[in-house]
């Protein structure tokens, strides 16, 4: 394997694929002339800017290992972008997680109104699928129907939306390692699996090659979701951008509640490094792959 | 043209159609062993069951015209309706128009609770997707992707959701009756429109006779629209089973409001048989569809 990257390259990589995100959000995000501009303009505020932009940084490098045209990928990302937005807006509401504030900013129904944050979660949710569907994400028609229904699997009630289920219901189950693991999966790690397995569909890769991208996204999301649940303990409102401890006061069980601190940490170092193992057969195309594994765990914020 | 066919072999046929809905989205939509088989229950809650499924009949009606496998048809039919459902969940919660009855029923946050609602409105509008981007929706994934982006853009900002935000912001603009059709347009209309039109798509019809069966159902779409508002002042709450003279409390302008009952019975009707006169290309094969738009304007409830 190749030395590391410094961490500096790696935050200039992470840096111009947020911008490169953020130009081609603005691009496919809907802007009216009519009253219907609000919600636009509420689908624009919820995902345009902050945000370390990590499942569109996974599509993107993953699209590298198999040369896929940057235009493609870029869409591909948003689309994947506008699903973790919309699931942070719907998260936010009053009667989900009843939150403030979000990237240093405050939440999209404070900022606009509660009616108008639920239609844009909605339409953000909406609008990944008609990116995806439309020709310029692909040539081949059964790629992109492939990346809707893959996209739409990790996403809803098998996904990301049973995961919020299971969430909710949490406090009154009796969690343990097994089941906390099991709704981190569902919760956020499909839709990191699928971002991370996105450049091997695009690149029509080998199924082994696919497989492997998962993996390493598998042992990446759950890593990613053990430093949240540290940083939830040892970070600050300031760093972080948004309500921290709040686990604790709700009484939830974590990663950290139940194995510890250090013993979270040392579980979350394992899996960067099992992330990193998964990448050897491609080589120093990867590299910033593996830099990003690292840096989840040890990121402030 | 033919003759007109009784109302009775269109109440047949509608029910015939709402049954094999029921049945193939009880077969498509999840049901899980964890604690996610909540959010599960709360989808099949909100989409199996009442409601007079117009959009599935014209999508089953649509795909007859050109001799489309029932089984692709019920699965876009199913899709459509899915997205119809969660339109229906969002739009009853509090922070929308917070009602507590729909189809005779508690509404989906009354019977389970608002965030489970939320989310099973969102776990309805993705699972749609993935239904029309999988093989069995259709042999070409042209036509699936053509699906999927259509209907997302029948939905989304530019439509459904686009409608809703005007809806919302009605009260306090000037609305004549040119807003209110463009609003309805938006809200309901778009997708109506894409359900008369899917059966054309799935059955690569000519240009043409997309264009007829888009112009159909722009007419009834409207029509339908019209009824409603007539029914919002004539009906009665047990009929309709949901509230009724809701515009009237919220000083909403509808099409009542702005022509009066009689005008806009007047105007219905005329839409009605312009729908009809559409669908002139089609011959006998269309006759359910022709009764269809003499039903929307007759309907009680």
């Amino acid at each position: 394997m190749s030395p590391a990257i410094s961490s500096a390259k790696l935050a200039d990589a992470l840096k111009a694929s947020a911008q490169a995100v953020n130009v081609e959000l603005d691009r496919l995000l809907p802007i009216g002339d009519g009253p219907e501009r609000r919600v636009h303009e509420a689908m624009r505020y919820a995902s345009l800017e902050g945000g370390k932009r990590l499942r569109p940084f996974l599509v993107l490098e993953s699209a590298k290992l198999f040369h896929v045209a940057e235009s493609a990928a870029l869409r591909v990302a948003c689309a994947i972008e506008m699903v973790h937005c919309y699931s942070l807006v719907h998260d936010d509401l009053p009667c989900m997680d009843d939150d403030d504030m979000r990237r240093g900013r405050p939440t999209c129904h404070k900022q606009f109104d509660e009616a108008t944050a639920l239609l844009a979660g909605d339409a953000l949710l909406t609008h990944a699928f008609e990116v995806l569907a439309l020709p310029g994400t692909h040539g081949d028609p059964a790629v992109r129907c492939e990346l809707v229904a893959a996209l739409a699997h990790a996403a809803g009630g098998w996904g990301m939306v049973g995961g919020q289920m299971v969430d909710l219901l949490a406090a009154e189950l009796a969690m343990d390692v097994a089941a906390i693991t099991r709704l981190q999966q569902m919760k956020t790690g499909r839709l990191i699996c699928f971002a991370a397995e996105a450049g091997a569909v695009l690149g029509k890769a080998h199924p082994n090659q696919r497989q492997a991208l998962r993996n390493y996204a598998h042992d990446l999301g759950l890593a990613f979701q053990i430093a949240d649940d540290l940083l939830d303990v040892e970070g600050t409102a300031e760093e972080m951008g948004k309500k921290v401890g709040k686990d604790a006061d709700a009484h939830k069980a974590t990663f950290v509640s139940l194995l510890g601190v250090e013993r979270a940490r040392a579980q979350a170092d394992m899996l960067a490094s099992q992330a990193i193992n998964h990448l050897d057969s491609f080589g120093d195309t990867a590299d910033l792959l593996r830099d990003v594994a690292r840096f989840v765990v040890e990121r402030r914020s």
